[in-house]
């Protein structure tokens, strides 16, 4: 079986428990809380000398840090992964974008805010990283006018990817007219691509969501199953 | 013929030289000048709406943002991309860690300091990179006590994507213990580890940067040819 090291409210962490849910794929958790440093501990530098989480160990042992390059390693040959050489590019496009763009800005905001509960400690920080994951979140908005998700015309892991902090967005108090996970924000938005290509992904993960619950897949997000009819979280 | 968008001085344009001279892939160059906005055009936003290079453009005209995607896509069923799924995982992985870790703190050190030449302007953001730079040329170093290259014991896209900013590390003012492409950086290494696989990429690198010149390939380091013997830059 597959087991994740993972701190449960991160969205790269998320993005692999929705992945295995959606592949069918049984996987065992072990909680590593970030605020506590567990992850700087000599045992856990042992499994990832680079001190964080997720990783993803093989059913035979074998370590993989670095969430999207276990997403891709666990969505090869499936559904969530187009078969087309070029597509696949795009795919990992969209993958270093979200890292790259969109994950520093939005879930750093998100860590300060929500996790850490320290918006003065952070304010000077909070202004810079919030106007990045806005004009992230822009970046994406104006992709999906032409298309109903990120590569190839359908539902993909670099969707999964993009997904995982952007529904967490408004945590991180980025409160705009792009898209992003807060009710309010998406009706406020003056487009509707992102409100679809959100709305989407929202249904698609729900589900599995309370299906990953017996499974132990939970979501990152509390609270989120109450605008998903009450599905329970 | 592919066609890169690119901005000569721009690690993340070299690795997809360096890689396309290697392959044996012909390709056009256009050059656009970061420092002026020149990718921040109408014009050049249509060709990438986040408004970066570099971009690939293959020869059917389909374009590719990401250096880190273009890679794969290029090295795809080649030397240069493993064929076990396990090991690509790990070059992805590296590749990931390269966006994440590594080139927002040394390349941008290098941009402020070697690039923009502004090292006063930018003295406060200039410590917490430098210092995050170690921490990422840390890790390198401690992954390579044990292996030659980064993935599968075989050169990959990973060293490349790994080598083209740190071969540069010493121009964002990267002076410590960890491997460098400063000689006297190297030299006072404490480990012999990362200087192995640094004068390794150094020599593979080389090399080709020669042969790159007359078909346009230039090295993104002014006078790294000195040290290779006067090969000429």
């Amino acid at each position: 079986m597959y087991r994740l090291y993972e701190f449960s409210s991160s969205g790269n962490c998320y993005k692999l428990r929705l992945a295995m849910a959606q592949l069918g794929v049984p996987f065992e958790r072990v909680e590593k809380d970030i605020t506590r440093g567990e992850t700087r501990s000599d045992d856990f530098l042992a499994i990832n000398p680079n001190g964080r989480i997720p990783v993803l160990v093989t059913p035979d042992g074998r370590t993989l840090p670095e969430s999207n390059a276990a997403l891709c390693y666990l969505a090869r040959d499936s559904q969530l992964m187009p078969t087309d050489a070029f597509e696949q590019a795009q795919v990992l496009q969209w993958m270093f974008f979200e890292q790259y763009n969109h994950e520093p800005n939005i879930a750093t905001s998100r860590y300060w805010l929500h996790v850490l509960g320290e918006p003065e400690k952070y304010a000077d920080g909070l202004k810079e990283k919030q106007q990045k994951g806005h004009e992230a979140l822009a970046v994406m908005e104006r992709h999906l006018q032409a298309v109903p998700f990120f590569v190839g015309g359908r539902y993909s892991i670099a969707d999964i990817a993009l997904y995982a902090y952007t529904h967490v967005a408004d945590q991180g108090g980025l409160l705009a007219t792009e898209l992003s996970g807060n009710q309010g924000v998406v009706g406020a938005s003056k487009s509707t691509a992102g409100l679809c290509w959100y709305a989407g992904l929202k249904a698609r993960s729900s589900g599995w969501v309370l299906h990953g619950k017996a499974a132990g897949v939970t979501p990152c997000r509390e609270g989120i199953t109450d605008s998903d009819g009450g599905s329970g979280a």
